[in-house]
């Protein structure tokens, strides 16, 4: 008797003998090569398409004849000329191997192909979601051995997938009769593998083989927007995003006049609850819309949010977060069903998972970044820091991982900033400031004109320059600071002090003008004293809550920093260490994360194991309690002036050239420091 | 150092020696004796009550001092002067051995006490209920260790109760923070354990030692009634039972013309579960105010119902039910929750055990009485026979059992029948007919008396006699038969024929006078050739039915007859037997088993582990399709005769002394055994 042939796969390299006759699907599947199947063989689905190569492979050691593999069939055929088949390629269930064949699996018919990010920082998510499809036969039923239909369907899918116990809901057990009837003994089963669950749960059932997709949404529930990333579960990509501002803004800006709100009002927190539902599911629908896609194939949701926001989204009211000691009705993941949040936008079986929360004050959407940023597995000592109207701050490395929450306020969003704004069309993001001539230019959003080119009118139009966002205080207050005008307690100096008319008495202090388009009936642009208080606040908690872990670790500085969030992907970092925002660290190792807590989210929809993973890794993270902490306070209050820039940042050196000024104090001392906002 | 006290429990005679100081309870766990305790062992709950014994014990070879124990406490004082401890009572937790001793658990202190039923079979049911209270005290919170109310009763469970995992819903996460902080950090939970769930979940939270108590219901969902027992869930015992009409039946009186409905009329099934739905909550609601408990305390409810109304139940078209081959949407047994059956009057975090259904015609009420007469356990082979529109058969023993369904009709329930009625006072019940005069007297609901006594018009009263009830019409049938008024074909004579005027002629058959009201304004009550036809037609069927199992088993007689159902429980076996209704059997095997899938409801409801049990038993019964056996058709054939009554009966043989009869058929062929009703 002959040797059987050999059948090599790539990329994976795994390879054995076959008896001729064996379809390349099921070598594939004893090997525990990853290729995709939904109809297990059946010639329908396609998705175990694969590319044969024909040669000599010295590397491989083989030579592969043409006859290698049965040739085209007409199972093939059909397929080709109905949906068409890319050139080279076969259907692994129909391909039946003769002689040695190495066999390619091309991306797309990988059940587990990895996904990578288009951000800087490259991560790869690999394809594993919680829902798939499977296609099965059903047994029909027989009066002589009664069994009912759904247990005939449990049993295809043990004979058929190999898969073990199988549980289903309601929804389906209403419509398991018609629907294997209509599809005359096969049927589709969208099945879910909670990573908590000893079973498999039937979602949803579709008659024959169904050519639909499956999706999920990846939910950022921030208290100011809402954002939502609708997700193919097969491939990972994004179909569409979008996001709405947060309803629950007319209960309180901020998250502690939303407990407020929940405390003084009773039944206020069941309000709340129902208009951030609301919000979600319109944004969800919409989403649909968009995407031309069944809302009921929609099977999964991933949450990320602060605690407040997670309590209320629950509908769980929030009281307890708002006073010490910040206790949450529950910290660990929750795996919940669309019908516990109410959330109609989705298939009615649909499945929730909500990160865990870190503590009291740092919630799912810090699990997220971590799930993103992965500080655990950091080989560098990594700050991040997620900034919002709180700033979330992960330091950590492989060795350990700690985790606080700093109630920066909503400053660094525009707000409490005289001519602040959010980020949109108009307002000013980026400011320089001549050190010499202490002339200012900027740049608004809209544009990528400076001021000072003469297009730069013309460029805005009409949207003209409307107020300053929260880079752009940043720069300017930084900017001020190298220029001069700013002392390092945070003065602005006077005309007089500083040489330039821009600055303009207001009262006991002083503003700088930064743009006067009051000629054209627009507005006079300035900061002002309260806008550098307000910003020196913020920094401090943000600095202080970076500098307790550095202290709780044992460090003096970090060896890398990450901007998370919309505001960090649009901060410089330049600005942001000559502010004192974060602790010291080479410029080049500042980087910007874009979205991580979106991002996380997407990871944890597209890969269950990442569930797991995520909460492994929260349960090690030691959380740093910034409230009673005497130390925050110390370095909240030292980290109030505004740095003289040095060493080990020469480029800054070369820029801040000047030396330090100081003008007087009159009028500054009402604010400074010791004020504090709880969990703005 | 001297020997450790030994420690002897009655009634379990376990013993071990434990050092000097130990509680009882503490002594009595390690032994794994069954002392119960809801709040483990703080002198709070008072359920681990036990009787030391003093003296003498030459059985267990000790002596027992008086200081054996520690003496009453504190604790122990406060408790009896509050709630009254009975004499010789002590708190498990609170006295500690010091000496030998010998300590009787009492059975109110037993978890799982045994719950003797009062019927004549007297089956043991063990309380092990799936839901049970447990008191925790919770740590509180703490910044420093962040974790949420959840995670802290959890652990509270796990290291005061030895609970692994424990979920938990919406519904308690929602009231888990003011639950826990309104008991000063000290809460008890209705936990529950399903028999398939690899975890506890906590179904309601109350703060502090909640005083109160868990209950169930048990409900058996008939065709034509609906009958609920509320049921303490702790001891077993029925706080209160009740019954409600099955609303359905305006859809259709028998299941045949429910699922008619459902195919004719789109939405008609959903129609029906509403009504049936409504019905059990009213029902429930009811029994709650009935036995003045709150409704929220009704932790679980348990259905036995046949196939059609378990899918009306639970939302599914019946559809399938109606054609061969009678496919179930499912078979297995289901555990749901309250909300998925909208079921509104227990606590909506309860839970729902539904038995499994056998076949497509032998549903959950047939498991009922599986698990309550155990046919699978039995040494002789028992045949077991619950009547109603339909009839369950089961035949077995310990070897092997059988399962069928027999489309009776509801010529048992009164239905079909000229004067028929359903059981209520005033309806005929018992008959006799003397074999020489061919005189009837009979006896009516509601009064013990019989028609020749005379004060029976006088007792009776005004409700009169106002028809004749199922087993009214089985005994006439079988006194007309014995006193020669019907021959073996089932033909009435003449008044000729017979010799009595009471024969009368109506067309071409006749009818025999049972009572005449008239001359008083009330019915003229006769047994019509029509009637005795549709009880022909019922027995041949139950009769085809049982034979066709006995055939499968090989065997020409049964070894014990169990009637089961309100109609089995009035029944009188020996006029069933000569009505040829069961095989022969002897009289004194005869048993009547009461509602027993009610009983059956009860122990799924009281037992967890027998839930497991009535599935394991229902995967191994063999089902025989009655629609599908040729040899069921020639059995209902040769069963539409009369038998005459025969050995081993003596005592019928000395009632039945006439020599048989036989009249002519003129007007007896139009119905004759081939007309058949489907699954009625």
């Amino acid at each position: 008797m002959s040797t059987d042939p050999l059948v090599i796969f790539t990329p994976s390299g795994k390879r054995g003998r076959f008896p001729a006759g064996t379809p390349v699907l099921t070598a594939a599947r004893q090997l525990g090569v990853d290729l995709d199947s939904v109809c297990g063989g059946r010639g329908i689905c396609s998705k175990c398409q694969i590319t044969p190569s024909y040669g000599e492979f010295s590397k491989h050691g083989v030579t592969v004849a043409e006859d290698a593999l049965t040739e085209f069939n007409e199972v093939e055929a059909r397929y080709d000329r109905i949906r068409g088949l890319k050139e080279g390629r076969r259907l692994g269930c129909q391909a039946k191997v003769q002689r040695d064949v190495v066999i390619d699996v091309p991306p797309e018919s990988q059940v587990h192909k990895q996904v990578v990010r288009k951000e800087a920082t490259m991560r790869d998510i690999v394809m594993d979601p919680a829902t798939r499809l499977y296609y099965v036969e059903v047994a029909e039923p027989d009066m002589h051995e009664p069994t009912g239909d759904l247990e005939r369907l449990q049993r295809a899918l043990a004979e058929q997938w190999e898969i073990g116990e199988v549980r289903t809901g309601m929804a389906v057990l209403r419509k398991l009769q018609p629907v294997v009837r209509k599809g005359n003994w096969t049927a589709t089963v969208a099945l879910y593998k909670g990573h908590n669950d000893t079973h498999d749960t039937i979602l949803d059932i579709w008659p024959g083989f169904f050519e639909g997709r499956l999706y999920g949404l990846a939910i950022d529930l921030g208290s100011t927007t809402i954002a939502a990333h609708l997700t193919d579960l097969r491939n990972g990509s994004v179909l569409h995003s979008a996001g709405v501002m947060n309803p629950q803004i007319r209960f309180g800006e901020d998250l502690m006049s939303r407990v407020s709100y929940a405390m003084m009002n009773p039944g206020g927190d069941v309000e709340m609850t129902a208009v951030v539902r609301g919000a979600i599911n319109a944004l969800a629908q919409s989403l649909a819309a968009e995407a031309a896609i069944d809302p009921g194939q929609v099977m999964e949701a991933v949450f990320v949010c602060n605690p407040v926001m997670h309590h209320l989204l629950l509908g769980i009211d929030p009281v307890e977060l708002g006073q010490a000691p910040f206790a949450l009705a529950t910290s660990n993941a929750l795996s919940l069903t669309a019908p516990d949040l109410e959330l109609t936008a989705m298939n009615p079986s649909g499945r929730v998972y909500i990160l865990p929360c870190i503590a009291g004050h740092v919630g799912a959407d810090c699990a997220a970044v971590a799930l993103s940023e992965e500080p655990h597995k950091s080989d560098d000592l990594v700050l991040i820091v997620d900034v919002g109207t709180n700033a979330e701050i992960l330091l950590g490395d492989k060795s350990r991982v700690l985790a606080c929450s700093s109630p920066t306020g909503p400053a660094f969003e525009g707000a409490q900033i005289s001519s602040g704004q959010r980020a949109a069309p108009g307002a000013i993001e980026r400011v320089e400031i001549d050190p010499a001539t202490k002339e200012s230019r900027f740049r608004v959003i809209g544009s990528d004109l400076w001021s000072d080119d003469p297009a730069f009118a013309e460029a805005i139009g009409a949207t003209g320059v409307s107020g300053i966002c929260g880079s752009g205080i940043i720069e300017a207050v930084a900017e001020m600071r190298m220029a001069g005008i700013v002392d390092g307690s945070g003065l602005i100096g006077s005309a007089e002090q500083v040489g330039t008319p821009r600055c303009e008495a207001t009262g006991r202090t002083h503003s700088y003008l930064l743009f006067d388009g009051s000629a054209e009936g627009g507005p006079r642009i300035s900061v002002t004293q309260g806008d550098i208080r307000a910003i020196q606040l913020a920094k401090s908690a943000l600095y202080a809550g970076a500098r307790l872990l550095m202290d709780e670790m044992g460090v003096d500085k970090v060896e890398r920093v990450v901007l998370a969030g919309a505001f960090g992907a649009h901060i410089s970092p330049k600005h942001a260490m000559v502010l004192g925002m974060i602790p010291d660290a080479p410029l080049d190792r500042v980087f910007s994360a874009g979205n991580a807590a979106g991002t996380g989210a997407r990871i944890a929809l597209c890969n269950v194991a990442s569930r797991r993973e995520i909460e492994e890794t929260v349960h090690r993270i030691t959380k740093v309690e910034t409230a009673i902490e005497p130390r925050f306070q110390e370095h909240f209050v030292a980290a109030n002036a505004i740095p003289h820039a040095t060493a080990p940042f020469p480029e800054l050196h070369k820029i801040v050239t000047l030396p330090d000024v100081s003008f007087n104090t009159a009028g500054s001392g009402e604010d400074g420091g010791r004020r504090r906002r709880r969990r703005g």
